[in-house]
Formats: C-alpha cells, structure tokens, sequence
C-alpha cells in the first residue's frame, strides 16, 4: 500500500494520530489568521511560479531566487525530478520514504535498493553508497532519514556529492525534516546546492509549519539545473492559500523557534519514556518522530498497530517500508499530554510496566 | 508570453479584470463559509486521490468514480495526458488556450496545427480536423472554444470522435466553460467518454464557481485509460482547501442556477452594447466571455490594452494566441455596473459613440 493512501485517516478528536509526522503545535495562529483573511484570493488565478513565496525563501535561505523551483508539496517535485532528468538507474538507500521509488517507476526508470543496515542503525555509510555507484545516474538521499530520524553528516553527505560529481552521477538530498533539528542551518546542503550541478536538496513546509494539507514544498539546486527541472512544470502548481501560509509561515520567528524547542524537549521525554518500557526499543533521533523496534515475540508491528488502532491511538505500522520487516514502528512526537496517553496505552498493550 | 503569466495581475478594488474568465458573481457564500470553516485541515494530509470529491462528481454526472481523475486544476491533467500517453504528433486547432501545445512541447511530441477561418467565425469544421489526422495520435479541441466562446455540435465532435477511433487517434475535449452554456448538459461529451477508449473530457471547476485560486479540475474517461493516465500522477496533487470548495460547491444548486442565468442576462446585454460600438466587432459566444475583433485601423489589439489598463481596466489582448493577429481581444462578462464602466471607456477609448 502507497505511503499516500496511509496517511490519509480519518482524524477525529477521540483519535490521536501519531502516524503523521506533523508539528504537534499545529497551524500557528498566525497562519491560520492570514489563512481566513485571504479566503477571497480563491476568486484568482495564483501566481503561475510563486515568485513572492520564492522572493521570500531566498532570502530566508540565503540563495539566489533562481535557485528555487516551488511545487505543489516536495512529492510533487519528487516526481517531476527524474520525469524530467529521465534516469535510467537510480540508487535508492532504504528504509526510507517510498515515493522515491515509486516517482523513478513512474519515469520508467530502474531501482536498485542499498540495504542499510539494523545493526549500524540503518544509518547512511557514504562508503557504501560509493562502492554501489557504479552505472547509477541518480541516488535519493533522505536526511534526516524517514523513518529512522537519524541524520548523515554534513561532511559525509559533500564526500558523497563530490564522488557522484566525478561520475556524472545527481544527488537528490530530501531535507523535509531537517527544520525539526538543532543546528539545522549547518546541516543543510541547501547553499551547497547553488554551486554544485549535480546535487538537489528538496524540503518541506508542511511537515514543520503544520499544513500537509496545503502542499507546499521546493527544491533547491544550481540554476541551470532548476531552469531545466522547471521545464516539465505545469503553470499554478500552487494555490493561493498554500502560497499565503507558506509566506506567513516564514516570517513567524517566534512560532519557529518555540517549534524546534517543543519538539526537542517532547523528543527526549517520549525517548526518555519509551526506553522504560519492556517490548520496545526506540533509536536516536534528531526530529519530530521516533523509530521504534518491537521486541516481544509475541507482538509484530501489524498486531500492535491493530491493538493501538482499538483504542483510538494511530500509529505508523514500518512493515511496508522496503527493507524493514514486521518489527518495527513509527511514532510522531506530539503534545505533552497525548506523549503520555500514548506511553500509557503502549504499557498496557504490551503487558508490561518497565 | 506564456497564458500563465497573462493570467496572473494585481487585483484590486480599482481595477476591473476583463481578462480572466471567471463567475462574475464571485465565491458562493456557502462555498466561503465551508472554506473558513475548513481551515484546520490544512494540519492533515489530504485525500490522496480525492475519493469523497470524486463520489460527488460521479453521482452528479451520471458517470462511475473509476471514470474520474481529478486533478490539480485542469492544466495540470492538460500536461499529464500527453506524458503518459506519449503522443508523437498531436493535431490542434488554433487559435486555443496556449497549455495545450506546451504541455505537448514538454511532453518531447510535435504539434500539427489548424488554423481556423476567420471568415466561418474561427468554427471548427469536423471535416477540416478529418482530412488532417492522418498520421495524428492525438488531438485537442476545446469546446466551447476558447478564446472565441463559439460551441461546437454534440453530433459533430461525436462524428470526429468515431473517425478518430478508426485511425487510433485519441481526442481530447476540453469542456472548461461549458457550464456557463444553456443546455450544456446535452452538449458535454462527459457520459460518451465512458464508454469510448479514444475520448477524454476535460472538465474544470475553478472557472464555473469562481474558485480558480484553489485549483480543481477533472478528467473522464473509459475505465482502462482513466487508469492508465492516474498511474503518472502523484498522490496528494488537490489540497484540502479545494477538495472542500469543489465539494460544496457542486452542491450549492441555486448558485449554479442562478450564474449560469445570471451570465447569459449580462453576455447578451454585454454584446448588444458592443454591437453598437464602432471599431470593435463582438463575436457571438455561449459562454462567460467576448471576443472581439477591432475595425479601426489606428487601434489595434496591443494599444487598446495599454490605453484601457491605464484607465483601470483589464482586458485579454489576444495578439499572443497563435492564428491570431494584432486585431483581437477577449473580455470576461462581469456585473452589469463593471459592464457598463466598460462600455464606456470603451467608446471613450474608441472615440466613437455608436
């Protein structure tokens, strides 16, 4: 099943979807409010390529307006890459976020899948991505890595660039949860990206800013590469209401800044809690989400899933990820009070207290 | 210039936009009020596919689901339709809304194009479009037609259509404005399409109920190929917004009647008004919209559009559509006192009063 017909649930207030990787802040008022006064733009045509949004990325990103193709959330622009770039092969490091491969299918290209590895933490080794190469002309990095939330150094990921860069290989780097970690302005490949003809960074606005259902998203890269990606689009991509909140959703500092540090405290103490309880073990992560592996034998993620599912909590069920079996889970890390309904709900189900 | 950038202008309270075609009567007020309160699913995921928008269309056109592909606006299904289907040489009748022959362009196919007489009113001839399909795998004819808002026979198009079967060409009817038509329900191809594997109809929402801003519109089709079309698209390409306008729209009954009557009133009295203008020559149109060819020989269509928008009035200078020289324009109907400023800044412009 598609990642997109899984993140489609029904949300009702007796149900806390942790499935979802959204800011559990939620729209921010700000937004919400420009959202209501710019309800009549809907009576207009949006601008065709987002120029004002892009104006204001520019700026926030410190790259040239040139160097930003806007798209109808980042999948859109996941699909467009190789429907444009047309690779014939194309390297694909999993777990991770399925519409890779599904968007270099729907270009007739071909896969091949780096499995990473459960014992090194399904992290990124460069090396490996290396020595795998060969005849590849495109690779899909995700970092931070979804579902993992583990991050590659920046480091690495510039090692990797300039070794595919040799062999006429395009680094595709989706950075769509990067706003959610600390440091992030360093991490990110984003200014690297202007100079470099053979790398692309993809982010989010939806993810950190709270409006999945607005798509909004956009790619970075070098401007001769985004004029030629730019190519395959169709005009108004993007409707004036997604435009509206992604331009508010830039400017409110203050909502940014208490995002990340919400995040960051409600990450630790769900880790904290879900450390203590027998059944399940939860990796290191650097965002808004929690790998889980679960670790009774009697418990798979498909049970678990159904179990939780039963008492109104959502959780993302890993076994349709490529590469992963039936022992893993993902959980989005929310609001105080849900984080705890959820460790309270887990004891409960799997039976014990740690 | 591309239509997209044309389509796109600073709106507000001064200026009158003639230029765009949309419902002079604006947003419906149940359709506003659904979109404020609607707001918070910009939090959540939207329905991937539009499954509740595509239940809706399906009973009101008497067609199934599976013969609907609902896209982000019609454009972009406009460009989807030869990415998938890969036409090499595609046949298009001009002069006709510009999308058609880049998203062919984009789509690495040729386009033959068939220039419309002026003299037969820019109509186009069944057995004209029969003599130049040889060697065609496609053709786009827009109906009503835009720019000229004339109409083509329901037994004219479904006779091409059945000579277009016989030589493996697909036809593509774009059905944009025929709502705005008297009887439209008789003329759309829409339940034809269900059952012929060489017809598509387009359809779009955003023109009818004043929503172009929020970017809905729908392909139908035979099951087979409605399938094979979805299998390029990416998930989530409608945001909630417009799913919840599309929806309340369509069932806003008294809206629908009361523009469509309300559209026909102001086109008429719009076009005998021109009529008795000197210097412009009124087509006639079944739609929300006028195109007119300028007599006088010191005016043609670039001048007029600058002499008008200096006075606040914006109209389509229709010098940018292929087959068309510098002598015609294109005005939107909008309401009767946004006419009648019009009219007379038409006649004042002119220097003429019939």
């Amino acid at each position: 099943m598609r990642e997109a017909a899984l993140k489609y649930r029904v949300n009702n207030n007796r149900i806390i979807d942790f499935s979802a990787n959204i800011n559990p802040l939620g729209l921010s008022p700000r937004v919400k409010k420009a959202l209501i006064s710019g309800i009549d733009t809907a009576l207009h045509y949006p601008d065709p390529y987002c120029e004002g949004l892009k104006k204001k990325l520019a700026s926030s990103l410190g790259v040239g307006e040139k160097n930003i193709l806007i798209g109808n959330g980042s999948c859109d622009l996941i699909y467009l890459i190789p429907r444009v770039l047309t690779p014939q092969k194309v390297l694909i490091p999993v777990p991770t976020f399925a519409e890779y491969e599904y968007a270099v299918d729907v270009s007739k290209g071909m896969c091949k899948f780096l499995f990473l590895e459960e014992a090194e933490g399904f992290s990124v080794n460069p090396e490996y991505i290396i020595d795998n190469i060969k005849k590849m002309e495109m690779v899909f990095i995700c970092n931070p890595q979804n579902p993992i939330g583990n991050v590659m150094k920046k480091e690495e990921l510039i090692s990797v660039v300039s070794q595919c860069e040799k062999r006429g290989v395009k680094v595709i780097v989706d950075e769509a949860f990067i706003d959610f970690v600390q440091g992030y302005d360093y991490l990110s490949l984003v200014k690297d990206a202007v100079s470099r003809e053979n790398l692309l960074v993809l982010r989010s606005l939806t993810k950190f800013f709270g409006i999945p259902g607005l798509r909004v998203g956009y790619l970075v890269g070098e401007e001769g590469l985004i004029t030629e990606i730019s190519s395959g689009q169709a005009p108004w991509m993007v409707n004036t209401l997604g435009q509206i909140a992604a331009e508010e959703a830039l400017e409110d500092l203050e909502y940014i800044e208490r995002s990340r540090i919400y995040v960051c405290e409600e990450r630790e103490y769900l880790f904290s809690e879900l450390k203590r309880i027998t059944g399940i073990d939860p990796f290191p992560s650097a965002v808004n989400f929690i790998f889980c592996k679960l670790t009774l034998d009697e418990i798979d993620s498909i049970l678990l899933d159904e179990k939780l599912g039963r008492r109104g909590i959502l959780i993302r069920d890993c076994s349709t990820f490529r590469g992963l079996g039936r022992r893993f889970i993902r959980l989005a890390v929310r609001k105080r009070e849900e984080n705890i309904r959820l460790i309270s709900i887990l004891q409960e189900v799997l039976g014990t207290e740690g």
